[in-house]
């Protein structure tokens, strides 16, 4: 796997004059709380609001003309396709951006405004790809997949890079895990960097596919997934899984109610809007004080896309 | 007013290692939409979520010792109550603090959070004083006003000075404006670092009294407002009404219905988290984008003290 970070370092240098460097924050009153120093890593003040535009970005800057002038296309029900399409229109591109009909209207309303067609559909795997497969050969654009794809997690993986970077001698690092694009891009990353630290992923109780999948030792998919972590819903793909059995020591999962109540804390301590599926990082170290006590996590704030007239409290 | 700057100067000193040096954040979205470029002091992200820390720890830090045994006292409908609670006891004295009982919930919590003694009383300027002057005379405990003290505005002040070291050549700065201490010395501190670059208050337009102030040549006092930005509700007082006066070019007034969409516009792109009062500095961009158009302006966020159980949307 030492080709993949390179690809991560490769994808560093290319995205990096179109990215944030996005800060990395601390609130004293949540050490207090939590009894151990937390680093956020807040990709929610990254590019269209997740850090999806890091991936989007690195598979978008190796197009070549040919393939550039047909578009790219998606499904997402959420933070990817905001991602495409921002990253599409920065480089002139077209793009197309299967959603289901479930997906959160801020999420729709984003990929709309950065110039993306939408192309609605059911809300189940089956039918966004029909969808995307109808799309992909009527219009010749290439599919980037939301995270089963080695562009797309090493870009991924950067800001776990630069998380490292300022602070190397982290005990943990906790990443959110839905398709595993993020959690195994930050495992190549921080394990690359400081084989030492220990890698966690979080993940909702009610879509906990990837704990059952890294248990059994296989993929097992993600079936009716419930849970307020609209970001989290997917199964592990074929690439992401051999780096996440690899490289995390575990998956930690959390429930609806942890998440809602960590999202919450961040809200009101830090003065940050970060979404459901980020806060999982910090629902895991609450859970779990006596593991964290004492300790230097760093946890990834994967985005802040909040339909703000829906709040879960 | 020579002797305010230096005042300025000396709380700098005094406070910098007390206190956060706040970042200052742009938003290209934003700046697309105003068709300026505005800088985002953020004193949400400010210890006790506001900037009243800042003239709070000012004031206390300068006590001396038979004072400090006997304790401080406000009153405040929120944040100066917070930022005095917290200073105080981060320097082991005692606090007291009367709030009238129309006070947010999330900020008289927050009081009793820091450890002071919150004394209720009916929400008028009458009973506020009535009850502090018992207060003061049961304890002995010294009144630190909440703005009309020139220790407090001094310390207000060094936020602006932070904005102006990282951007000296700012074409407008906005503060807020409810009894002056922010806004006067937020002029001080512009008009000494460049004195061509323009200050302006933001106010509610249901709390009018410092514009009406302004256009009078005196002191108008706040009666009966009624904003939603809770932080602004109060009178100029003598110390910071001639300042203002001499160094705020305009005062412009902005309705209820533009505070809140400025607010979530803040909320939405930046992902911050911004109360109603702080609000009032991006709608008075937002309503006069002639004016601000092609300009750098700093805008000073004052506070992120919201109850999130209960958003104006």
């Amino acid at each position: 796997m030492q080709d993949l970070w390179k690809k991560i370092e490769l994808a560093h240098e290319r995205i990096k004059p179109h990215i944030h460097r996005t800060p990395i924050l601390t609130s004293s009153a949540i050490n207090r709380i939590a009894g151990g120093e937390i680093l956020f890593k807040c990709e929610n003040f990254q590019k269209a609001g997740a850090f999806k535009m890091r991936g989007a970005l690195n598979a978008i800057l190796q197009l070549d003309e040919t393939v550039k002038n047909k578009g790219v296309a998606t499904h997402s029900s959420g933070n990817h396709g905001g991602a495409l399409a921002l990253a599409a229109r920065l480089n002139s591109i077209k793009a197309y951006v299967v959603m289901p009909e479930t997906a959160p209207q801020i999420k729709e309303n984003a990929v709309r405004e950065y110039g993306a067609t939408v192309i609605k559909c059911r809300p189940t795997l089956q039918a966004r790809e029909e969808t995307l497969e109808k799309v992909i050969r009527q219009y010749g654009a290439i599919f980037i997949h939301p995270y089963n794809n080695f562009d797309v997690l090493a870009g991924q993986g950067t800001a776990a890079k630069e998380l490292l970077e300022e602070f190397r001698d982290l005990d943990f690092v906790i990443a959110p895990v839905g398709g595993g694009g993020l959690l195994s891009g930050t495992a190549l990353s921080v394990h690359n960097i400081n084989p030492r630290t220990i890698i966690i992923g979080a993940e909702p109780q009610g879509a906990d596919d990837a704990k059952r999948s890294l248990i059994a030792g296989k993929i097992i998919p993600s079936v009716n997934p419930d849970t307020i972590a609209d970001g989290l819903l997917t199964s592990l793909g074929d690439k992401t899984f051999p780096i996440i059995k690899k490289h995390v020591k575990d998956i930690i999962t959390v429930s609806d109610a942890e998440i809602i109540s960590a999202m919450r804390l961040i809200w009101e301590r830090m003065k940050i809007i970060v979404e459901s599926s980020s806060a999982t990082v910090l629902a895991v170290v609450m859970k779990n004080k006596e593991m964290f006590q004492g300790k230097k996590t760093g946890v990834i704030l994967s985005g802040g896309n909040v339909d703000l007239s829906n709040l879960p409290w």
